[in-house]
């Protein structure tokens, strides 16, 4: 693999021909809080145009596992901590031509706390409980978020 | 927005700080056949280090619409045409950094012909039933390919 661009977020490899966008990893979080309601955050998306409503997610830092990460973020993004975790599913977002893995994992029974976003980072908390889930699934419009809603439901089902 | 790099799979875009994979949107298609089998294609996937089990899929060409693209791919990778469509969903496939937005449609009543894949393209067309689907769920990992089926899974109920 050469490296032909390097930035902060990504870099670009090249392999055998094929252009690759080289990023961290990442996990997302479906969080269920003590009234059985699914946790979101609302953030700006600037590759979209917009902001976008998601599960909490974020990259794994060096060292870290997974479910470490995923721990951390949820506390960060949104307060919550504790709980009882379970993997629920790993995959590749695009991988026609990015070497992101995503893991997702579901937590309940956890416990509310004081978020503690990175600087700059802005997001509103929303939570919607599963009927709202059910009803309003065609809003969503990230990738890793469907996946682990249509996962939970299906389990739940 | 700021070009850096300029690739030929994608381009590197900067704006308020963020950097952004800039790529043609895609489309995916779930093509049952006339025995109620679902179409994959295995392909390899150079920025995973292996090969993907995935739905037919292709980037929309410059004039296509969505659904045109999904017709021509399905066609060039299975040879499945003609049928009647509808469009699943669509989402961004990881919108934390890459401007990809993905369609999904479900095709039926397909009529078998010859593949015409793209030079270099090695796809080998595999075939599931639903039940077969519903127990091999587990080893799917492209994002896209699992929001296609589970949304069908879930609306074939």
């Amino acid at each position: 693999m050469k490296k032909v661009w390097e930035g902060k977020r990504f870099s670009v490899l090249v392999e055998d021909n094929y252009e690759i966008a080289d990023t961290p990893d990442a996990v997302a979080i479906l969080a269920v809080d003590a009234e059985e309601r699914v946790v979101f955050v609302r953030q700006r998306r600037v590759a979209t145009g917009g902001s976008l409503l998601e599960l909490p997610a974020g990259l794994i830092d060096a060292g870290e596992t997974p479910l470490e990460t995923a721990k951390r973020e949820l506390r960060e993004e949104t307060g919550l901590r504790g709980g009882t975790w379970r993997e629920l599913t790993s995959f590749w977002s695009s991988p026609g031509f990015v070497n992101e893995r995503v893991w997702v994992f579901a937590a309940h029974g956890l416990e509310e706390g004081e978020p503690d976003p990175d600087e700059g980072e802005e997001l509103e908390v929303v939570r919607w409980t599963l009927p709202e889930v059910e009803r309003r699934l065609p809003e969503l419009e990230d990738a890793t978020t469907l996946i682990g809603l249509l996962l939970y439901l299906r389990e739940s089902g």
